[in-house]
């Protein structure tokens, strides 16, 4: 049976636990197990802020080995690209050979949303065929869901980037875009 | 020799080419190596937008594992986190056991950051030790410069989020605490 790590900012919010755990249930229904924490990282992690800090990146590394499959939640996480965390856990797994797909609740094209957020509404800039935002600097300009690398490290490896074909009704709870990358994920 | 891949969002400024210049003169004033790419990546990418974008992806995925080591530019981009495809490459080069190092030129904590690009001004709200900003999710409060996961994956393994002492004078160009991260890296 395929174990899959379920990378995403998801402990960031309120209802972070009922939303995995429905996630959890996702998986379970087309086949598929979640990673499981071993034993020992049962235990909350303890000391400093610091000290857990980095005793939780190394139990998500951990659980990321564990996994036979990444899936990750690149819907936009504070800014126009997915949650920095999540990112760093898809690059972790893509170098370790294993499968890894992904969505985003959010359809629109990562130079779309640049535009957005950095122009706030007017137009990007093109030049010899580059766009470039008011801060001055390039935007990507490649057709992709979010930066090259994340949309080309699962593509690459036969995963997608799932987008909704409608808008979402809640970026971080509404499941269905999810649930295809899991159904894909279970044909393989 | 020690041969470094510099990741960052350089290639995004319209002056990229003479700051990455810039910094593999400093990797070889200090006896490192910056990642030559092979002579077949020396072509531009070929095709439509989203096959070129593939393209760079896989270069890119290709010189992070020919590097014995990779050094990434955490300053913040376009949000209150790294440069998503950065971040990816961090993840990357730490799972395939490179050595690892980082720096920012913004010596903020993520958590203020955070504050001031969400919460604009007002304060971080704390509940039960947490931290919550008024887009209802809870921000990170371990004392780090990003999301735990960069900044434990890089001191996990003996790396150093490298951040100023002084307000860098410009966040893409000075290369002061970049030039630190490559001579701590050269004494190991």
């Amino acid at each position: 049976m395929i174990t899959v790590y379920l990378a995403g900012p998801e402990v960031f919010l309120p209802d972070g636990r009922a939303i995995l755990e429905a996630k959890r249930t996702v998986l379970r229904d087309y086949g598929l197990e979640p990673v499981s924490p071993p034993a020992e990282f049962r235990d909350q992690a303890k000391g400093s802020c610091m000290e857990r800090g980095l005793e939780i990146s190394r139990r998500n590394e951990q659980l990321v080995r564990l996994g036979d499959a990444c899936i990750a939640n690149l819907t936009p996480f504070r800014g126009p690209s997915a949650d920095a965390g999540t990112v760093y856990e898809l690059g972790f797994a893509a170098a370790l050979g294993k499968l890894v797909t992904s969505y985003s609740n959010d359809a629109t094209l990562y130079s779309h949303r640049v535009q957005d957020a950095i122009n706030a509404g007017a137009d990007l800039r093109e030049d010899s065929g580059d766009l470039w935002a008011l801060d001055g600097m390039r935007v990507e300009n490649h057709g992709m869901a979010d930066n090259l690398m994340l949309a080309g490290g699962v593509l690459t490896r036969g995963g997608q980037v799932h987008v909704p074909g409608h808008v979402a009704t809640d970026l971080w709870r509404d499941l269905d875009t999810f649930t295809q990358a899991v159904r894909d994920l279970a044909q393989i």
